[in-house]
């Protein structure tokens, strides 16, 4: 009988292992994928492509003792040689090779030209070839962004006192009503796929006063634009004991701070492969829902067409003025119409057309939705009649009200779109390993 | 114009702020939910819950300034008055009240006693009132549990270079074939909901080298059992440039050893309120499939019926084999029969009845399902033509293939199992936030 007692240490380095270490003129041994080789005669120049970056190995005839002609981009090899520092290759260390012993092999060549530095694809063709597009270090570079920004939720989320829920995506009725749900079968029963965690998370409030979650959310929605999916991941909190919605966006600027200075420091590589520069997010502005029409209004000369909605190009000149006058990519717009939040928004006391709500815009898209609850249980039953709506399919949700909920409010912010738009891209696929829209259900 | 800057601390303090403090005889601001009441007459106890436990306040006839009688069970309050240490209360402190302010209320009594230490109802009443039922100590203390096993599996997996993904759940085909999956429309296609990210986590090791992904999954098996649920979450992980599949099951020993530290300084509380034991993971023992059956039917003198399936009642045996024999909660079983395992499991080249993969058995239930997979396009090829499969819908999967990758290999983990292994219970029910069963679709 065997044990297995963890892991140990590897012959085979990793880049941070090698950069850390003092290895000039010593021998190591490395893994990783034929990226690119540039041949030129009597030298050839065998990139490596490791998940912390590339390994510019060096073959020379002579030297090393393997044929050049045995290697191809796409294979993966176990390399061996001497470390000699090198400032012109990419970390600054190159391997003169000893030897090369192939792993695995492609059985084509690559349809894309992942090793360019930039890859002047189509984005349909990237997305139809995903899994060897991402090859790309610029391509993936944007998905290593991406874990931070949910590694900084969570994190900063868990040192406040937050649980981490994970709640049913399989359900019988959903928080936001009968449109925009996908249907299925259940064992004979009529089912839909959650739209949002809304309804859990608010019932996990009484047991836990603070819960997040980060997990994928389903929207049959039939918009075809750069900003839609129909499938994503949604990070979401609920809080309780709040003072107002005002706590809300306070520990969502607190969320923005914490995952800058993550990046910062933990994605610093990513960081310069593309080139970003990260927002300020030290005080982000507040703005009432109708000064901010208002504003837009007069600065662009605009004509304000509808009162209590917010077009997409009134959100873009929203984000554009923030920025003119207070240098701000964000900017957090208050108390929306109460006509356009669902039945459970708390209504602002003072006056209830509009709502104790907000969304988040950053550089003019919405990326966050968010406010205060209503906690009580008579209220909620008044609203839901003042709507017009049925409580049928609602009374788990509405017994937790019953037994007595804390204030409370939360938020949902779309993973996506804040990668989309911290990364400076037009198209939220971009910022999507799969994206699940109109038209794609593959790969 | 206002500025958001980020959160500030309040003045109604965390029992966490209160025991890091010296407060002795100073007045304090905390808010909660009233657990429980008990009036003794001239004094009364009024025991709040929070989200760290209870605190216990002390009403004075004469000294607090508000009528008991305004407050009852599940009135969300906020409450001031004198620290005072006392070491029969919760935490070795009480507050000496002497106002109330009640922030909500409930429009009824509990319908469950969610102030005994114990809940004593049926599982299925539990079920019923998930929203009131987890406000028991106990019964939320498991999920808190739940999450420090989520959490140390990123923790740690981050630390070992993986990446973290987020793959979509609605598709076009599955991994392991047609049965067992939940059917729908998506915009007039037929889709499937994934009920593994096998295929989306291999193909992102051609990119990442090592990924991992914790998300829902859902399988549409018509079983009926207490280890059994129709939707779960997933702990994933698929590594690439492995020397063998033992390097997978290091792997998840170091992630036991890693959480199991994590639960031990950080879920300290927990770990005491529901009196567990952590498991000794420093060493995990390893046994052939056909070995551990073998010493199962001579230990316990029970036939051996089938050589290539483990029957429930032998995952028991060898569970409590190995727990006789080396005083392991854990075993890992290797070298499963190929006609068991599904096509991309990698085939023992030195027996081809048999595969390099593995289950994890955990207090002889099995939490964990790995092993090395095929990376090579051609064997790949054959291996689905060997079983009469078709290799359409599979054309994304096998296209990374087609342009190489890694020697590679990963696991699932049932986190939902797991965590009822952990914490000794017998129904996975009792594991899952809101469960998903035949019969079972809400709340």
């Amino acid at each position: 009988m065997e044990f297995i007692s963890g892991i140990s240490k590897k012959e085979a380095l990793e880049i941070g292992e090698i950069l850390a270490g003092d290895y000039e003129g010593k021998n190591i041994k490395i893994r990783g994928a034929v990226h690119t080789i540039r041949d030129m005669g009597d030298v050839a120049f065998l990139v490596l492509r490791k998940r912390e970056g590339l390994v510019q190995c060096v073959y020379e005839e002579g030297r090393s003792q393997f044929s050049l002609k045995e290697l191809k981009e796409g294979d993966t090899v176990e390399a061996d040689g001497t470390y000699q520092t090198e400032d012109r290759a990419p970390n600054g260390f190159e391997l003169r090779l000893d030897h090369v012993r192939i792993l695995s092999e492609p059985a084509e060549p690559m349809p894309l030209p992942i090793a360019k530095w930039k890859l002047n694809t189509s984005l349909e063709a990237k997305l139809n070839n995903r899994a060897v597009a991402l090859r790309n270090l610029k391509e993936r570079a944007v998905f290593r962004i991406q874990e931070g920004i949910t590694r900084g939720f969570r994190d900063f989320l868990y040192g406040e006192g937050f649980t981490e829920i994970h709640t049913p995506k399989l359900g019988a009725k959903s928080a936001e009503g009968g449109a925009n749900l996908f249907k299925l079968e259940y064992f004979h029963h009529p089912a839909i796929l959650q739209q949002s965690p809304q309804f859990y998370k608010q019932m996990m409030v009484g047991v836990f006063d603070r819960v997040f979650e980060t997990a994928p959310v389903f929207r049959a929605e039939k918009h075809n634009t750069k900003r839609h999916l129909n499938e994503y991941t949604s990070l979401d909190l609920e809080m309780g004991y709040i003072d107002d919605f005002t706590d809300i966006m306070a520990m969502e600027t607190g969320f923005l701070q914490y995952t800058m200075r993550l990046l910062r420091l933990e994605y610093a590589r990513e960081i310069k492969l593309l080139d970003l520069t990260l927002p300020d997010v030290e005080r982000i502005p507040a703005v009432r829902f109708d000064e901010a029409k208002q504003k837009v209004s007069e600065k662009y000369d605009r004509a304000i067409r509808n009162p209590y909605d917010l077009e997409p190009e009134e959100e873009q000149l929203i984000g554009r003025y923030f920025k003119e006058e207070c240098g701000s990519d964000f900017v957090f717009v208050t108390h929306y119409p109460s006509k356009k939040r669902p039945f459970y928004a708390m209504d602002d006391p003072e006056d209830e057309t509009y709502t104790l709500s907000f969304d988040l815009l950053y550089k003019g898209l919405e990326i966050t939705t968010g406010g205060q609850r209503i906690h009580d249980y008579h209220m909620l039953l008044e609203k839901i009649a003042k709507r017009g709506m049925e409580t049928e399919g609602m009374e788990h949700y509405l017994s937790a009200f019953r037994y007595g909920m804390p204030p409370h409010g939360g938020l949902g912010i779309g993973l996506e779109r804040l990668t989309m738009q911290l990364i400076g891209e037009e198209n939220v696929r971009e910022a999507t390993l799969f994206p699940r829209d109109l038209s794609r259900l593959e790969p």
